[in-house]
């Protein structure tokens, strides 16, 4: 299932067809696919290229993916414990070499996040993310140190079938994909005063 | 000129082809790439949809183009002045409904814009984000209100010719483009252990 975007002017096909659905398929994710996903994500840019991403990858049947699971929300458990890949998305805070707060980290690995979520889409996959899920405790199972924080978590994996989800959950993964108009996002003059350009 | 990086895994055009480079023409952007660039970025995905990037938009030859490179560090002044458009990325701080702290803004922020600067490349421009910027001067200039915070500036236009920036910037616009190997940012098992995918 695809669910392109209604967009009023022209974009790309892979962001065109990003998505973020619920209905994973259970097969596997071939180690080729990943590996590429995790590549796009080392180029992405990042303020001095701190690169202050990394990633925990859980891949099913293995206890990291148990462990990152076990870190989601009740309700985000539900569909994504069909997911074959679990992503725990975490950014450094300081800078690597002064050691001073980097106040970009998120930004930046909401950048490396976003250029591997495009490569899902180039492999044929699916990604979701989710900020809905226990950051203090997935910090506790990863012994993950005092100057790094886990910010998100994706889920990775081929589309299944919206039929199997629960009824709320299915609704939302049919409904049409929304977004603020541009007018109200984009501004030229100062803050609050739309572009002309829409 | 292009400077595609040397990845290990393959990975999309797109990405494989997005730099920042500093040697602008001053070529101006036409209307539809702007459009279509913008139109990018609002499809990003966000923590329940909440959108929180807001986009001050500055075109050279208007006010707010000379506020934003105002705005910029000297240095920054120097190669950026050229660019034909100049945008201020800000993030909301707060839920849009709840008023409550918003803790992904920044990382929604940074999808947002990461989706900008992938659109720019296929529309044959080039995009440069810098924080180095003055945000509190951004936001007296440009009257952003309390809840929104000013995040990140990016020079977007047509590549230029490296050999009119100074001898230092020359010197980086050619060097090979480097990131940090996969061993040293994605693990398993715990923070620190390299995945054994590479």
């Amino acid at each position: 299932m695809q669910k392109p975007i209604n967009n009023n002017y022209p974009i790309n096909d892979l962001l065109k067809q990003r998505w973020s659905p619920r209905a994973f398929s259970e097969k596997p994710v071939e180690k080729e696919k990943l590996q590429s996903i995790l590549e796009a994500a080392r180029w992405a840019p990042s303020a001095y290229n701190e690169q202050p991403w990394r990633f925990i990858v859980g891949i099913k049947g293995e206890k990291t993916w148990d462990m990152i699971l076990e870190t989601l929300l009740e309700w985000n458990r539900q569909w994504a414990g069909k997911a074959p890949v679990l992503i725990l998305n975490l950014g450094k805070k300081t800078h690597e070499y002064k050691g001073r707060k980097n106040v970009t980290f998120k930004y930046d690995t909401g950048q490396a996040v976003a250029m591997m979520v495009t490569e899902v889409v180039n492999q044929g996959l699916v990604g979701h993310q989710m900020s809905g899920f226990d950051a203090e405790k997935a910090t506790g199972l990863f012994e993950i140190p005092g100057d790094y924080q886990a910010i998100s978590v994706t889920a990775i994996g081929y589309y299944g079938d919206a039929d199997t989800l629960p009824e709320d959950m299915k609704k939302s993964e049919m409904e049409e994909r929304k977004r603020k108009p541009l007018k109200e996002t984009v501004f030229t003059g100062k803050f609050g005063e739309s572009s002309d350009l829409f």
